[in-house]
């Protein structure tokens, strides 16, 4: 699809920015940070940040835009773009593409699915992709992999992983370990465990900001002048999976009030897509019932009602 | 959204449809009737049609497109429309906006979530927004103002209830019932069961064409030339939710494969909008796992690779 | 087997009973009454009673046992007697002899197990029961062989169906009828889904006293002197679904407490069978959270402490 | 209870025991043996033994009583009663007293419920009991307990881990370890997951005979002559427990048809307890579709049949 003609113009964009951070600073209910990872529970739930990249690479921003943040679940995005190019359809043999309707760390339907995952967005569904993508690798070249294909996206080279994060996260991983220990016991993991949930808590603590995160997913938005790392009909795939999964079982609400494919992280990050036209990065870590970022989430809504960028009309 | 500029001529479209259902004679996998519904267990799965309905109201069509069949649950989108238009938001006190991740007909989470259907697009969320529009009035009442709104929006008068067939349903809505006094048993629902069912049973046996469903979707895609029947918000919103919900347990396939927002019928229909372009109707009767038209499914996705329709790039 | 020789006398019983009839006035938590039955809702907590009939007839009771209180799901055994003398075996192709580890009126494991209850002594099970032994005979036949049935296990003609507790139920039955409505979708209900749910209700509204219900019971305790209505093989069967299954999901909590086969009722009473010793019926309306009477476990609990009768040592 | 009186005499035991034995010969249904641990895997369905032990310890045997076996999940009763001694009432605090309505490994509970399982006779539950009996201590401090206790419980010092049965299942373990992870993720586990889990495959591995394993029952019994290792009122708690719990979803069928508490081992092997009577051991590696031994629980319901002692009467 070609860059759409009715986009507002950056001076206009900068200014719808500017109003959204602004109105974000009233909001009292922010949400609460998540718990169970220690590193991430110290957050405070003030920061608010917002960057729309553009095709060509141009990025307005507002609020607390340069701060780094993990992007925790966000980085499913990534490995599964990764996983695709590696493995193209014979992925889906290890996990499916249906919204799971169910909490995002939630083991019920793997018990009744034979371990196989309801979709690449849920943690199940992302330690398979992690695990398909390890296969006769060590966990520093599947990492090393990862951040080039992120840096790369974002033509920024100054991206990290955030050790700190990533060992906070392995110290309480026991609900992923229990995921991925199930999926093994249903001959669904290849790795030794230990392998494969040592390389996805490390890909979630990628640290970006907004900026970052804004121009990095800029290959999903498929414009020219946009990074060409998939093929039109794979963006095409990713969006759809984004849309359908990418906020767990609040998927349908995001739809419903964004109207764009979007992914969550844990660490209070959103990233959404707007397909021809550009990526939208907001991060506040207080997050609502669903797990995924309060502010950002409004953020978004308020975003497409002044672009009228929503992809259903 | 105006109409978009990089559409196919009406000419070249002919011929997309052509070439599709050409290619849809040929496929031999070609589903199961629905064999719950008697009327609907003795169609042929030989029929195939599809219709294109454009802005202005041009149809464009190709196959089977001028028989009529039973539109069965892509009703449902019409129901939604109405009771939106009545009821507002708080049509959502009773009917969530998820996707549910269980089968059409499931009565599981009903279960689990006090009586509450996870969205109006599969069975029990209709059941209870057919519930909320019957609210103080008769079955015909409703009925006839369901008539009303599909006729204007197909600018067609000649679109009726096929009597066998609700009679046919009505006789093996054992399970229809079952989530009926299920919600009932939760509060959630105002009128006697039997006049809602018997009401939900006559919806879904209305009977169109692909010619006259695609027209009636017009006014869910929302450019200069559409009838003008809900505001531009809602049609974003009943196109998320068509999207999220609309092919049940198969809404991921749907939209990974198709890309838009889409909802699909047991009598073998299915009703897609490309949002700002055309309403697109499929007809066949058979159905694949998950309850959704199998030629219907594949005929889109072809139309969407040639057109570049799908919403997600 | 023989009536047990470390029986205690009638007049050591009758101290016992008089002792928990005392100490169960005393007891603050009293639980709470079924409230979705406004018949029953209107009951007070206050009452308790206890009945003890031993084999020969004798009745030792205390506290209220004189008054009448409708039986509820105590029905559950008798109908199960009468119906595995009219079908034998051939009841448990319509409904397994499983605990369900659900409540009492789930609707979830009928979804996922094809419309066969996991046992009798559930709802979504004895109407299965009271179907079956319906088939071909009119409500009032149904419903007369158990009377007849009851009024010679206990050896009394004055026990009667509560009229108004029927017509109570009739008005508020829409989960009992969700039940009958989803066995009817699988092919697992051979009536009008009315006339089996019209019979079901009129059989919970069963008025017995304590002491007619202990008396009632006589004829599992399989001992000389008990009427012998049914085959000692069939005693043990029965006893055995009352152990694993008579008080829903708090079964294992009564056998873990109180060590005897039984079976509860919503009104507030409960049946228990020491095998060749006694049968005991209790009643007090307040519910605890399972749906079992509160005094009543405590009491048997209590009498069991006394006199050693529990089938685990 | 003291010795009932109407037991049948050895001989009389010895010839029903024979009978058994030469009726299990001739069955030609025999089961499957367990396919997921390795080292059983590798087994026979030709084996049957039965061992009965009365109270003074004389056990009467016939078949393959003197084959040594794991005993697998009949170590679970062994544990408890280590636990309960040592923990009393808290260790419900830990896991429940109900019937699961899941298999023996099912993880599906755990999430709706918080981490807390069932009943402390499916491995979860299992896990979580010598979790808590770890607590302070080192593994083979616990083993070492544990082998003590069944020793003098079964006065036999000859009763031993099986090392490479151990080793097996530690090499297959995923699931109870991911039943362990999930459990940790609740803060239902004190000690690190392979510390719990390496205690529990190796208790899991301890070896009997039907004539050890018989004996070692013994103190369940709680009659004169049985050794007495936790108190009546115990042995009552967990005779209750191995009834509702201890064939997994499998219990319902077991009480129907034997009417014992009993307990069940993936290895093969069934202890079942008639109180106040004796204690029975059945081994034969063929398993049914629940995970009980075919062919043990055939000839439980046939010694039963011959010696009147079932529980219900």
């Amino acid at each position: 699809m070609d860059a759409l003609s009715d986009a507002p113009s950056p001076e206009r964009l900068q200014a719808i920015l500017d109003g959204i951070a602004a109105e974000m600073a009233l909001v009292t209910d922010r949400g609460k940070v998540a718990s169970y990872i220690p590193e991430l529970a110290r957050q405070s739930t003030a920061p608010f940040g917002i960057a729309v990249a553009l095709p060509g690479g141009q990025v307005v921003r507002a609020g607390d835009s340069a701060t780094g943040f993990s992007i925790q679940s966000i980085s499913k995005v990534f490995t599964l773009a990764i996983a695709l190019g590696r493995l193209g359809d014979q992925l889906w043999s290890r996990v499916g593409r249906e919204p799971s309707g169910h909490a995002f760390n939630s083991i019920l339907q793997l018990e009744q699915e034979n371990g196989i995952p309801r979709n690449p967005l849920i943690n199940a569904g992302a330690i398979a992709v992690t695990d398909a993508i390890l296969a006769g690798h060590q966990p520093r070249e599947v990492l090393g992999e990862l951040l080039r294909f992120i840096r790369l996206a974002a033509e920024d080279d100054d991206i990290h992983i955030n050790r700190a994060v990533a060992a906070s996260e392995q110290a309480t991983a026991h609900r992923n370990i229990a995921l991925a220990e199930f999926m093994a016991a249903h001959g669904n993991l290849r790795n030794p465990v230990a392998l494969t949930i040592g390389t996805y808590v490390h890909q979630c603590a990628v640290e970006m900001t907004c900026a970052q995160l804004a121009r990095a997913g800029l290959f999903l938005v498929g414009a020219p002048g946009c990074p060409r790392l998939v093929s039109p009909a794979r963006i095409r795939r990713i969006n759809a999976l984004m849309m359908m999964c990418g906020h767990y079982d609040g998927s349908g609400e995001f739809a419903y009030r964004v109207g764009l494919p979007g992914k969550s992280g844990v660490g209070g990050g959103i990233l959404a897509i707007a397909p021809g036209r550009a990526a939208v990065a907001t991060w506040s870590p207080g997050l609502n019932a669903r797990g995924n970022s309060a502010l950002g989430t409004l953020a978004m809504e308020l975003l497409v009602r002044e672009t009228g960028w929503s992809v259903f009309g």
